[in-house]
């Protein structure tokens, strides 16, 4: 066969995908049940009125291509709680829908970057962000994270070379749970502003914030001209509303301009967004009380979480959005990768490294990942940022019953690993 | 603003919904019912149990993610569909269900493509093929069609150099309803091989076929070793059981690395395929009485179309699978483009240019389309393949009955427009 285009070679697998199989192996073996901090999924179910408008639909005849950005009524919604929630001065035309934030991200990334540009992402960033940028040939460049992972804004403005095009925000984070105060999100608008780069906004996690209101980096230039705009706002269905497998997400475009290059790229990327999702998405945006519902049980996971892992002295600061938290394992002695899988084995709580947060290619003077081609279809080994080396994620959209559980676990089995080194030092 | 990608700007607008919103305002306007001949969309329902399946599966909270690849199940039915079915030798794990095959198609571009590639793509074609090269900044080179649209075995392998890396056959075609025979696909098969190219096998109407049984590519490599394959073959839901709106195609990919890098890429592209209609799907694939009964009213529809545009010396070919056909008007002096845009102010009756199937960019030394870049959002305006100039495609996927009134109107129209020509010529 031919060669596999170096592109997609380039990509590494996931590590929230590799734990996600042990614990399915170790629960299909009898060797479970499996308490699972890995994956960002929420264990609410989607709201009934949603679940029933997509049968609805449905049953109605909307199973027909609907237009490539989008049903035209959820569009019009969707402009109406941008405006309201986000502050974000949106016509509808510049609402895209898509069949999840991850093509949306891909979609803007698209629009935003030729092959051989540089893009500006979180130093420990959401591993999809790293898998795109690959896929787009485009040159991963990442920004230092300072205390409680947040943005250090003159680090991140010495990261810049005419080469770069657009920077990410993630504000609240994943994998950090950080949420970035208004004060630095306008500086790093304000110096993408001033090197003339793309602001890519994910804020997958816009209704889950604990201690504070959600900031759009796209409020910040409602009153500049069309012209002048540069924010790409990314929202999702799926954790605002428990409605990850449903796949349905949006893009803010900043203008008109760009609203209408993506209107061409969703054609190629997926065509159109299924519509039976649509409407069901329709009907999610009609009553905000879910929402309310899930943050309060976040926030209390997430209390309960921070106060024992703190006590344990397994973090230094406290997530104030999304619904993870990143421990510090190197008391213990091991990587977050050998902590994760033992942890797995020994008490059958599934974590994910943060390495795989944190992967950080070097690039050759042709503009592609160094010494990373493995023969076949082996994913590359990248470098790892250092800061990463041993810390796991802990998602806690699991009941308070296993987000109890599964942390006294945890800090037990850390401090078994403690002793161990201890006993072995001695 | 800074300025967007030029691979995104390259992308022209899909010819189709350019006619879809010209109907949709005249209906809206009250000037219609305009009959719908531009877009390829079944006028049936899909099955019952898929929407019964696809609620149920919401229902018992099948609304969380689901794996990259697909639900295991549908992956299971999917295997033994492609072995019994198409006579292709497929692992499980070679099999990756996609949001519709459209994303399928740009997914399997990326892996057989790095930027400044050549595919090979037919000089007639679906429009999708040409935005996804220019997406994934490949060389699209066309290979020539000659009668009745079936390509040009010897032509085809004139157009490969050292740069060629794929080529994309479809069979039942997209515009022009053409079948190619076992030989003409094993030819072309042969010369994919010689030169070692990957093959991109569009089988979307694998279902809609009227005079033979549908051959699949991918069986012609069932005994080679797994190493020596090179077919990705493409289906999808969308035709065979009315489910456009679903969203859900498959790709059986040639062996086991390039599944593992399909995979990979399917995180950074789309995340996953929505879970619920994912069942829907595997609940369609236990019944394929509709095929039966569709496939019966596309063939009669054919036949009706098909006599009526012979007789007026519209057509000089039998279209033997799909829902198209291409209408020659050549005759009236009009080009298509002017042809569809009179016939539905002046008849309410839509179809499309086939102008939008044979942009033909031609590209500089540097690789990239010449002179096409517009400024702002305008889409470029590419050279057209001449042997399209006075070509519509016609989709007879509607009722019968608006088949016979709309076929009438519509060769009513091209014999005035005939009329007006010689008068304006004596």
């Amino acid at each position: 066969m031919p060669s596999p285009s170096r592109r997609s070679r380039y990509i590494p697998f996931s590590p929230i995908r590799a734990m996600f199989r042990l614990a399915d192996e170790m629960d299909r073996s009898g060797k479970g049940p499996v308490i699972r901090f890995h994956v960002g999924d929420p264990d609410f179910a989607p709201p009934d009125a949603v679940v029933e408008a997509t049968h609805r639909a449905m049953r109605e005849g909307k199973t027909h291509y609907p237009q490539s950005v989008g049903v035209h009524e959820l569009r019009l919604a969707l402009t109406e709680k941008v405006t309201r929630r986000n502050g974000i001065a949106a016509e509808w035309e510049q609402v895209v829908v898509a069949p999840g934030s991850t093509e949306a991200l891909l979609a803007v990334m698209e629009v935003a970057l030729d092959p051989g540009d540089e893009i500006l992402l979180p130093e420990i960033y959401w591993p999809n962000y790293g898998q795109q940028s690959l896929l787009a040939s485009a040159k991963a460049v990442f920004y230092p994270l300072g205390a409680g992972y947040q943005p250090d804004v003159e680090g991140t403005r010495r990261c810049i070379t005419p080469k770069t095009r657009c920077i990410l925000i993630n504000s609240p984070s994943n994998p950090t749970g950080a949420v970035f105060p208004k004060e630095t999100l306008r500086a790093l608008y304000d110096v993408a502003r001033k090197h003339d780069l793309w602001i890519v906004s994910d804020e997958a996690y816009e209704d889950i914030v604990f201690d504070a209101d959600h900031v759009s980096l796209g409020s910040f230039e409602r009153d500049l001209a069309e012209a002048e705009r540069r924010v790409f706002s990314l929202f999702t269905f799926s954790k605002s509303y428990a409605m990850t497998g449903f796949r349905l997400g949006y893009i803010v475009a900043p203008n008109m301009t760009t609203a209408t290059i993506l209107r061409k790229t969703q054609e190629p990327l997926v065509g159109s967004t299924a519509s039976m999702i649509q409407w069901g998405g329709l009907a999610a945006l009609r009553d905000d009380g879910p929402i309310a519902v899930m943050r309060d049980a976040y926030r209390r996971r997430r209390d309960l979480a921070v106060g024992m892992l703190r006590e344990a002295g397994l973090i230094d600061y406290t997530p104030q959005g999304a619904f993870y938290v990143l421990a510090d394992l190197a008391s213990t002695g091991l990587t977050g990768d050998e902590f994760a899988r033992a942890l797995l084995e020994e008490e059958k709580v599934c974590v994910a490294p943060a390495a795989g947060f944190a992967f950080a290619p070097h690039y050759g003077a042709d503009g592609n990942p160094e010494g990373a081609l493995p023969p076949d279809a082996a994913a590359p080994d990248y470098p790892v940022n250092p800061k990463a080396r041993h810390l796991v994620r802990i998602a806690f959209c699991v009941s308070d019953k296993d987000v109890e559980e599964g942390i006294s676990r945890l800090v037990r089995f850390a401090a078994r690993c403690r002793d161990r080194r201890g006993a072995s030092a001695r």
